[in-house]
């Protein structure tokens, strides 16, 4: 019987995909995962990720993993390429574990460190036989996932490789009394969330007036709270992910201000601090 | 490692929240329970309580916490207040734990008993460190629930705390011949739930001529089981979670009769038994 | 303390059903399963089968379930004759368990197979009291479920069952240079796939020239990967569950062909090979 916690992984698996909730695709990782570690807790992040859409993948995966144990592998599958060259990949980020393809998937978790170690999978004695050409969410990174949940050695799974894909992160635009960021993600309370993180730009727009404004609305100051908006009002907040938000309390922004993922946000800001 | 079961404790938590199923926001939060207990059970109620409704969440969770086994903590995180001065709160009901804000979420389950303990969350030992003000499911209940499926007694997180907020239940009006409902929730199928419990209610009800309409069509007596309605028509029963609701055979009552949450049911009555 | 893993049993349940993701009629499910065995791994398949829709049902739990462990519980709630006649059963085939209503879930699996063992669950010993005449799913199928988890013999629930109720699956129509086939599901990537299996008609197909068209657009060639079509442009493969997709590459086909579940989809074939 497999044990639940081996040395150095917490027999955690997080699963990050585009797949959508309807028929047996999200099942079929599943049972593919627990085939090969039964004892495996097998946890959604979301399936929900906009189809093919890479860069809200990256997100979602780097301002979620940092919650979960040390030892966790995160599958991350938004594979348009499925099939075509790109490589399957396995990288270890501290005490975490990334597998998915190269296809930028990982770009953000890439950017934010120095010290990854990234592996090509080229040792097939884990997929599935046959290995289909349209499936490798299910035939080749589940039941690796498996096997890294049992405490298998990223190395064991092929040679290094640098010089990962890389998607191109959509960075703000400062200028001097401006930033213009963008909206990368809306969430299911329609909360609009942009590129501008706290980390790098906290310091330029924190403790200062600032303005935002669109077509019959504008936002005047930045709130710490959802609770400290108006409600039906549009507002702004560094949210819990550590990107700005335009938000409407209680509300739904991406519905009432009709903005959407990609759309720029320009921010003026003034005064002294 | 920590165990699976404790003395008291089921080594479940349940999650029932509105935070939809896109984003990060859900696995954050089952990442931070799993931080605290890697072997937690985590089982999902249900993400898609409508937006900040409280009444809602208060129905689904009164009428699924049940069927759980005794020591299951039951996490319920509808939160428009957020980062305000709302309490967290831990509620004991029989051998269920309950937590999540002081707004009225637990409305249902405190109305159906009078030996509840109930304690204000005021201990931030257990908190994530910094603590968001935009996120306490992920930073503060979720480490709490963790810390409580390990067996964690729920008096160590603070003092007892009293006349805890209740939202209003909107009870039926009962006159001479007449029960006048209302629609709490739709579910998946459009099936119309409303707040006629069979528990208050059946006796008035059951055995007699009913009489419920609406434009171009009726209901003129109840069933007890969706399969003695006519296919397309609409039909009435207690359903499983106890409630009076308005269905069609094979076809969905919210949309072909354009009734939604919150609107009127009413029933008149005849006839002796 | 109930053990993980019995002889014959991975202590995997798995659910396929029409329950939609709002309200708590899952929870109560997984409640039902885990008061028998809090240490059960339940795993969702779906729960959005189109309403009532057995046929689908069908499809998915037969493409699904091989890729789970030896052992596994499978239970398939598509229920719209709950309450009525209709028989709830449990079936054996080869390592696999199956809990259900008997109206057709179970139609392609018994299908492809000659060897199953199939029960009527009589045995009222396990169900809630009181069993509901709505929710058999909760009440009957679930805590049968969880002590089919625990090693309990699918024999000792009740009598041999023979002649099981059997949907029609739509079998395509082969003529001398056609074949004629029908969309039965539709992924959440758009993605349409027909009852035309590798299995059975790859054999004719693969190799050969082909011609599938319909207003303004045509597909002249079998692909193997979704990467060998053009962007946005119409393709057809043999798809990971074994039968033949009309996708649209980086697209959805669904929106773009408005084709859909039911609809007919005619294949010329020509050519030798």
């Amino acid at each position: 019987m497999p044990k639940r916690e081996k040395k150095g992984v917490s027999g955690i698996v997080t699963l990050t995909t585009d797949f959508g909730l309807q028929g047996g695709y999200i099942g079929a990782v599943k049972g593919s995962i627990l085939k090969v570690n039964p004892l495996c807790q097998i946890v959604d992040i979301t399936h929900l990720v906009s189809p093919q859409n890479i860069i809200e993948a990256s997100f979602i995966i780097k301002t979620t993993y940092p919650f979960f144990p040390a030892g966790t592998i995160h599958l991350v599958i938004v594979d348009p390429g499925v099939g075509t060259g790109r490589k399957p990949i396995v990288l270890k980020e501290g005490k975490h574990i990334f597998v998915g393809p190269d296809n930028g998937v990982f770009s953000l978790i890439l950017a934010g460190s120095t010290k990854i170690q990234s592996y090509q999978i080229t040792c097939k004695e884990f997929f599935l036989k046959p290995l289909s050409h349209t499936f490798h969410g299910r035939d080749l990174f589940a039941p690796v996932a498996g096997h890294l949940s049992l405490g298998l050695d990223p190395k064991s799974l092929g040679p290094r490789l640098e010089n990962l894909f890389e998607v191109e992160w959509p960075e703000p635009k400062v200028q001097a009394k401006r930033i213009v960021g963008r909206i990368i993600f809306a969430d299911s309370f329609g909360n609009l969330i942009t590129n501008i993180s706290r980390e790098q730009y906290g310091g330029i727009l924190e403790g200062r007036g600032i303005l935002i404004q669109g077509k019959g609305w504008k936002i005047g100051r930045l709130c710490r709270t959802y609770g400290q908006g108006q409600i039906g009002q549009p507002m702004a907040l560094f949210g819990s992910s550590g990107f700005l938000e335009v938000a409407v309390h209680e509300g739904n922004a991406m519905k009432k201000l009709n903005l959407h993922p990609g759309d720029p946000i320009p921010i003026l800001f003034f005064g002294g601090r």
